[in-house]
This record gives structure tokens, C-alpha cells and sequence, in this order.
């Protein structure tokens, strides 16, 4: 896949930008989108040259007005050509999930500058994301319950971990619209911006990752992070980092980290994702849908 | 159980409200009080007439003292009739617990209107509700260690899902009584109202929830949060939303939810967590106490 | 272990201090400071006539700047003089993780007073502790992937626990260095204090739980809380905190509790954490490092 449809893919000064591009359609989602982004996310976790990506919707108005309900859009939302009796099937997959699963394992940072409405699956995609920006005109929804279904992409796992378990109830089981204060105040965004000067900050976020870390550092920083956490008891984490450190210890990137840090000066490191992640990298087991 | 003795039980425009009704004990918690709140409890899930449900305390002074310590309670509170040897015998089972487990498992959305006092089993038996109101004189306190014995009714499991660890480190530590704005600033609770209008905001809140969300939605968006954000990988969580979506898709809570997103009016949903849960719920299996 | 080199000890008024001592080195950490501090908690846990410890550093800039990288500390930090296959060789063991997991075993409340900059494991050693005060002057860092490491001493767990995983992975994905107010917007600290203030604020809190509850509550609380709110499901922690009560309820202190709270005076509780836990504690098996 090379030319993208239904969204925009762009690489500037080591950040990747994927822009969800159906402005006539709010960038309503729907399953090429989703492959799509699939898709660019392969690239840039093979792309040494990305440090980063960001999310962004076209327009002004939305960030993804959630999953295209309109008969043109050929999805046939929360539905499929025929009944399957094993839910393990394929087909039972939902389309958000699939997404939202990938997103969990970038080796890139995701960082979301969400310009708009962010409602159902266009809210739930940006979870997975390690840091979300707002504009001043952003509006979130968790609106499942008001469609007779329920909150998508494994949200239930996601949401929680951002703004706790309170917060998480109230708006999934209102479903109600809200604005990026209520998001900034408890967790969902980081920060609020004009709708201006939104993916400038987006890029000084990513810069700042991209300028001054290890390209591996990050990629291990980020599965610790969302796996390790969610382990019953801390001795998995000191597993994981103690071997982490043995390992690049030895590495150019360390040898550099603490040469850079001594001289009081800006790193330049070399270590690359593709070539340099610790031979136990992943030390999990994706565990199967099933 | 038809008529209540230490609660009242009132069912009004599909709210059901339960006031712990004791108000010359302060509402204090008995074993009685215990079983008449589960069967309550029972009775909500079971009538779909019933939407959600509110906790209040009678009286303007407490929600909950807390375990009725005195010796006219019959309850012997922290203490039995007779040593047991087997730590999994029914008699070891503290009375908070048996209630917060069966608040946990409730498939109507649980709003606390917190109307004064709440300390001991009156603070945590408000933790597995999903949302939290407190009036401006409410107070609270997990006061465990200051009476010799440990937090109770699961609330290790659950007040660090609300407040994080540091401050449920600092409040179960100290034992200390704290008002209305440090159980908001936590996090605790969600808004505090003039006590006045306490019910009102809780009633609209419910109301919110009623109005504009199916049932079905509910109840599944209800077990979903609680234990699918406890799980180690969202692929658990992939995997029930998944199924949930693609049963309750072919319902005609989702068709009138997408009808009437599409034609601008508010839903008027029919199905009901009686009759139209999808198969697979429950899709856990309630570990034992043993 | 008697007298300590690279760490202070004092116990006033039932409070231990831990002071990190090596204020030309602004409190480097090395695994000689590694082993002291270990030596102390195992102290302080054996100690009956210590109810909480402190922890800050000597000096008016640091608390700890992180691992001594210079030379003559003699510590190859993140190396060591050979290489080894057995990847659970207890040669990889990150020096960090061993210290917070002994920390997080122990079984008197730990409150950090951080008096200056902390940066690496200096930061990531607080994470375990309860409770943490900061002066004005605090300065935090979890710097690794500026140095082309990982985040250390099982941070990964502990980090997002305290302060949700949004802001846990911006610190971590930045490295960057912020100041006492960033920690306390996001709950890292609980409070912030002038330096001269810092450590008599401490003791306050310190003092607030040995003036007001039981020696034996507080140990059983601190492993319920960290270990129970880590578990899948509310019934680890509704048997643990039942068979808890039930033990305790029959204990000098829950008497001296109840009567202390009927009589409206302050407890004086008896029984020790030596002599006293309940014969289930420990309740768990540690998992081995391999």
C-alpha cells in the first residue's frame, strides 16, 4: 500500500503525520481507514528515520465524527453480510480493536492533536496514544450507549487508566458530549491549545522526544510502560528493566547518553530500532483473539 | 422480603432510590441493614422499570456512621459467636464485602448521594457505586486503623481505583476525617451541592442516563469497565467488545439508536436487561470465597 | 551493619530518618548507599518502637541526583566487569529494583521529604514510598532515555499508579527535568513545603499515624493496598480483608480501638508488628527474580 486514500501521510523533520482526511465526512471512519492506518503505522515502526507520529484530523471542524454510519460508506457498521455462530470468528473483529491493538504496540511515540469532534471510535482511537493535545474547539464523546451498543476498541481497558475509574463510568454511561476542558481537567488531554497554533505544539512535543532521546530508549520506555504496569506485582518490571539496562548498557546510545550528559551537551544518538532493540525484545506473547 | 425495616425503598420516574434509614443511630450498618440493601439490590436488577439507582442517608446529618458498634445492634460487630478454625468458613465473611461485591455485580448504574457522615463501611460501601455526589457537609473518613483492625468491604481494591495510591496510602494510613472539597479534589466524589439540592442533582444525573441510553448498553458498559480495565491486555477487552457489538448490532435498541442519531430526536429504547442481554453475559465465572 | 557511611540514621520520637548522605556528590546513589538503606528498613521492620521512616537527603540541593556515574564511585554503573549469558544471573539485577522492592515490602509507612533535585533513581526510589512531601527547590527527572537507558527500579510499575499513564509517559518519553509544582499538579507529591519546613512537615504526617492508629493495622494496610488493588478481581481483597477483621477483631488493639472511640479519647495501642501480625501474613509468595 503506497498511495492512501482516506487519510494523509507526511514525514517532516523526523515526525510522521497522519492526517484522517474525509473532511466532507467529518473523517467519519471506516475499515479502509482503518487499514490504512494500519499500514502507516507499519511504516514508521520500520522507518528509523520517524521518531515520532502524529494524529490529526483535516479541517476545522473534526478530529473523526466516529465510524461512518452512512450506506455509502459500504461498512455496514456494527453489522456483516452474514451470521457467524463462532465468535472467534473473523468477522466478529471489531473494526475499532483492530486499530486500537496496533496502536498498543507502535515502537514510535502517538501523539494526538485532536482539532475537533472526537466522538465514538474517533474518541476511543486516540486512547492508545501516550499524549493527546486538544484545540480549544475539540469535543469528546463516549457516545455508545446512546446507539444501543457498547464502548468499542477496548476502551474499557484503555479509558480507565487515563482518568480513572469515575470519570471513565460518568461518560460512557451518559454518553454525553463534552468539551476539552472537562477533557483537560480530569486527564484526557494534556493541554489545550488555539486551533492555530495546535500541531506547532503537537511538533514541539515530538521534537522534544525526537531531539533528546534514544530512538531505542523509547521504544522499550513505551511496551514497559502500558504492559508492565498492568502486571499483578512489580518483580516483572524489575525483570525487565534489569535485563534492559544490562543490555544497552552496552550499547552506543548509553556510551553517548553519559558522554553527552558529562560535557553538558545535546546528545546524538545512533542506535537504531530496526537494528538495535535487545535480543529479548518483545518478551511477551500477543496473546490471541480468540 | 417485601417491607424494609432499616432502609427505605421508594421507585420514582425509574429511579430507585435506597435510604439507609436509622437516622437516630446515624444510619449505623447491620448485618440487617446488609441484607435488606442486597435484596433491594436484587429487586433493581431484576425490574426494568428501574433505570438506575441512588443511595441517600435519612436525615441531614449522615449517610453511614459506619458498623453499628453498639451492644443493642445484635451484631457483634468484628467479633462472632464462636471461634473458627477454616479462615474460608462463612462466618470469617466480613458484611461490608458481602455488599460490595454485590454492588460490583449490579446492572443498574449506582449513584451515591452522600448527605453528611461517611466513615468506615458508610466511605467504602460508596466505592463500587459509579458515581459519587456529596452535599457540602459530607464528610469522610476510611478510619480502619485508627480502631485496630484494616480496610474492609474490598476497598483495597477498589479506592485506589478512584483516588489513586497516594492519596488511598495517606487517607487508610491516617485514618483521618476529611470534608467534601478534599473528596472532590481527589477525585472521590464528582460534585458537591448545598444539601438542598443534593437529591435533585443526583436524580438528574440518573435521569440523564435514563432518558438517552438503553438498558442493555448499560448493564454491559457497567461490567465492562469494572473488569475488563483490571485484566492485563486489552485482548480481553477486544474480545467481549467485540462480541457485544456484533450481538447487540442485530437489536433494536442499536437500530433505534442509529434511527434517531440520524433523525435528530431523542431514542425511545425497548430493550431490556430481562429479557435481551446478549448470551455470552455473564462472560466471567465469580471467583469463589474460600 | 552498624554505622553507615552513605546514609544517616536517627529514630526521634518513634520516627525513623533516613537522610542519603553525600552531599558533595549531591546524594549520588551507589550499591554501597544501596545496601545501607536496605540494612535500615530491615531495622526499622524489626523495630517495634519505629512507626514510620523518613526519607530526604543531606544538604540543601539534592535528594539524590541519581546513579554515581563518575569513576571513582567504582560502581560501573549499568556494567559490570563481566558479561553473562543467564540473563537471571544476579550480576544483571538492576541495583534500583532491588532497593524499591525491598521498600515495597516493608512494613512501616515510608514518607519522602524531597529537599532538591532528584533525577533517575532518585526519582524512581520515591515511587514505592507512601507518601511524598516536596520543598519549593524539588526538581524531578526520569532521565533515561536521554542516557539510552530504560526507566529503572520497576518504575514502569510504579509510576502510572501514582500518576496515571498519560503523564507518566510524557516524564518518561521526554526525560525531562520539572519542579515541585508539575509533581504536584499530576500527584506525584501530595504537598509542597519552603525547604525549612520540609522535613517538620514530615514528621507531622509521620507523627498523625503513630499518635492515632494501630502498628499492626498500618503493616496490614500498607500489603493490602499496594498488593490487593493490583489483583484482577475484588475477591482476593474481600477474603484477605475478611479473614483480617476476623483475626483482628479478637486482638488487644481492635478492643482498645472500639473502647478508645466510645470513650472519645486518644487509643494507646499495645500490640507489635514482631509479635502480633496475623498468622496469614504474609498471605502471598514473592515471586522469584529469573
Amino acid at each position: 500500500m503506497t498511495g492512501y486514500s482516506q487519510i494523509a501521510f507526511d514525514i517532516t523533520d523526523r515526525i510522521a503525520t497522519i492526517t484522517l482526511d474525509r473532511p466532507e465526512k467529518l473523517n467519519a471512519y471506516t475499515r479502509h481507514m482503518m487499514a490504512e492506518i494500519c499500514d502507516a503505522i507499519d511504516r514508521t515502526d520500520k522507518d528509523d528515520d520517524v521518531r515520532a507520529v502524529i494524529f490529526t484530523g483535516s479541517g476545522e471542524r473534526a478530529f473523526c465524527a466516529g465510524a461512518d454510519l452512512t450506506p455509502e460508506s459500504g461498512d455496514r457498521p456494527f453489522a456483516s453480510a452474514r451470521e457467524v455462530d463462532d465468535l472467534s470468528d473473523d468477522i466478529v473483529r471489531d473494526g475499532g480493536g483492530r486499530l486500537t491493538l496496533r496502536l498498543f504496540n507502535s515502537k514510535k511515540p502517538l501523539i494526538s492533536a485532536c482539532n475537533g469532534v472526537a466522538v465514538g471510535v474517533g474518541a476511543t482511537m486516540q486512547l492508545p496514544m501516550d499524549m493527546r493535545l486538544a484545540s480549544e474547539n475539540a469535543r469528546f464523546g463516549f457516545v455508545f450507549a446512546k446507539r444501543g451498543i457498547v464502548p468499542e476498541a477496548a476502551s474499557s481497558w484503555f479509558l480507565p487508566r487515563l482518568v480513572g475509574m469515575q470519570t471513565a463510568l460518568e461518560w460512557t454511561m451518559t454518553g454525553r458530549i463534552f468539551g476539552a476542558d472537562e477533557a483537560l481537567k480530569h486527564g484526557l488531554v494534556r493541554s489545550i491549545h488555539p486551533q492555530s497554533e495546535l500541531l506547532v505544539a503537537a511538533h514541539e512535543l515530538a521534537s522534544e522526544i525526537a531531539e533528546n532521546t534514544s530512538a531505542v530508549s523509547i521504544a522499550m520506555t513505551r511496551a514497559m510502560l502500558w504492559r508492565l504496569s498492568a502486571t499483578e506485582h512489580p518483580m516483572m518490571a524489575h525483570r525487565m528493566d534489569s535485563r534492559s539496562i544490562y543490555r544497552l548498557s552496552r550499547s552506543d546510545d548509553a556510551k553517548e547518553g553519559i558522554a553527552s550528559f558529562l560535557e553538558k551537551r545535546a546528545p546524538e544518538f545512533t542506535d537504531t530500532v530496526v537494528d538495535d532493540m535487545p535480543d529479548f525484545y518483545p518478551w511477551w506473547q500477543e496473546p490471541e483473539y480468540k
